[in-house]
């Protein structure tokens, strides 16, 4: 059996899966912050899942998680969110902490990965729209990581010197108008339902405020896909992360955006970008499947 | 020995290379119109060029074309500067017309990979800043062609919704600010000089105009550079084309232009972009060369 856990700046899920990448137990607990802190919960997260599985998962773990990493070297980078410092030996101390390898790879490329399993895919670009924007790419059969590990940052390449300033420090980054916190800021949900949720339902009820909202947020989440489309040109491009729980109305919203930006555009429309889109699958966690994944043998 | 050919808009330039890829003889005649005019100058360089070396080129001619290249139908699409129709059998009537094999790629494809044997590189971003602007992948050593032969296709993503319209429809597509076209847009040269040597002349002898202008652009490819680290962060990005022909000094201030960009984003200035971007050969037809190694026995 394969083990993999997909560490993010609220939880960490941790997944147990056969050979085949069905999931056969998950156990999920809340991501505490700091190097040692993060790595201690994950081990108290492999250490259950073991327990559940009969502690037959003795392979390699996989680890997904948000920054830069080394994949030789098991460290991360710009990790900011989980306050993890750049170079910490993130796979060295979780492995002497549970007695087995840990191989660490970004959390987007183990959801790429995992997506490019259950949707039977080899060449695809993977967007996770969650609370940032970062995209992963598997190019014929292969993840592309890039030299420095930064293959897939898109979120920090702007797109409108009139847009609000980001995090990282530059005007107008994709990830400011085209991520789960930019959804967030345009339609705030006072229920404590997800912001993604009542803007989808609210737009799907008639209400002109949010169908226009939930228009301009499609439109942002083109941009990303027919970024990563004329850059590398996948065969599919593939919307995951937390804002594609809305489900297949955020496809098809994004779908409509698309067809709109090639209307003018005979270059474009050859391209068939709406036809080439897909959602991630909703029911399996897939960056946790992913990770499970890295450490198959091959 | 190899046999190379760099179709463009303006010129058609043949060499003729050693297996090692070193230029032994090139025949350049002007472009004509059409996809049976294309066929017969191409054949004519073909001839020209086997006169001169004594007829001992008898193995695969690779060819470079603007457009999106079926390299396995040897087809072509959106070659439209050149007249061809979408789909004409291109490497099918030149073949006839030599008697040999042709293998028909990309321009930018043929120029990355001539790039790449030159300075020894294999993965790299190649930006073909001619006319328009293209990007070319070699990742890993192989060339990332797309699952549409749309890789590289990054002068038409918008990047400012305030920009100019774009020939293929679009708004503030790369393309209009960062190419050869973008730059005699904003420099005219009255002199028949090309306008980069002139924008860059101006601006060393110290006309504040110029500075501005050549800035500005400078930023304008800085864009485009980022554009491709962030996405698949090739270990360099190479500047090639015609504007690459003011030499370094385009790379000093596009790299200058990137260290502004960098300066107030921590994560962009840990990815040392200046420091990784190259310029291309000059004394070199690096897209007739690479042409000419599509076509060496693998």
């Amino acid at each position: 059996m394969l083990m993999g856990l997909d560490i993010g700046a609220t939880k960490i899920l941790g997944v147990v899966a056969s050979a085949q990448g069905e999931v056969l137990g998950s156990v999920r607990v809340a991501s505490p912050s700091g190097g040692d802190q993060v790595v201690a919960a994950a081990a108290d997260v492999v250490a259950e899942l073991r327990a559940a599985a009969g502690d037959r998962t003795t392979g390699v773990i996989g680890v997904g998680i948000p920054g830069l990493v080394d994949v030789a070297h098991g460290t991360v980078r710009h990790a900011v969110n989980l306050g993890v410092a750049d170079g910490y030996p993130f796979s060295a101390r979780l492995g002497a902490a549970v007695g087995t390898a840990v191989v660490l790879d970004n959390d987007a490329n183990a959801a790429a990965l995992g997506a490019a399993a259950l949707l039977g895919l080899d060449d695809l670009g993977y967007l996770s729209l969650g609370t940032g924007l970062a995209a992963a790419l598997v190019l014929e059969g292969r993840l592309r990581r890039g030299a420095q590990n930064a293959a897939g940052e898109i979120g920090h390449i702007p797109v409108d010197p009139a847009g609000p300033r980001c995090e990282c420090g530059q005007v107008g980054c994709l990830e400011t108008m085209a991520s789960g916190s930019a959804l967030a800021a345009l339609w705030p949900s006072g229920s404590g339902q997800p912001a993604g949720q009542a803007l989808f339902d609210a737009a799907a009820a008639g209400d002109a405020d949010a169908v226009a909202v939930r228009d301009r947020f499609a439109a942002r989440v083109a941009d990303a896909v027919r970024l990563v489309a004329l850059t590398v040109d996948p065969a599919v491009v593939v919307l995951g992360g937390g804002v594609a729980q809305v489900g297949d109305r955020l496809r098809v919203a994004v779908a409509h955006a698309l067809a709109e930006q090639a209307a003018a555009s005979p270059f474009l429309r050859s391209l068939d970008l709406p036809g080439r889109l897909r959602l991630a699958p909703l029911d399996v966690p897939v960056a946790a499947l992913g990770a499970a994944l890295l450490g198959k043998p091959s």
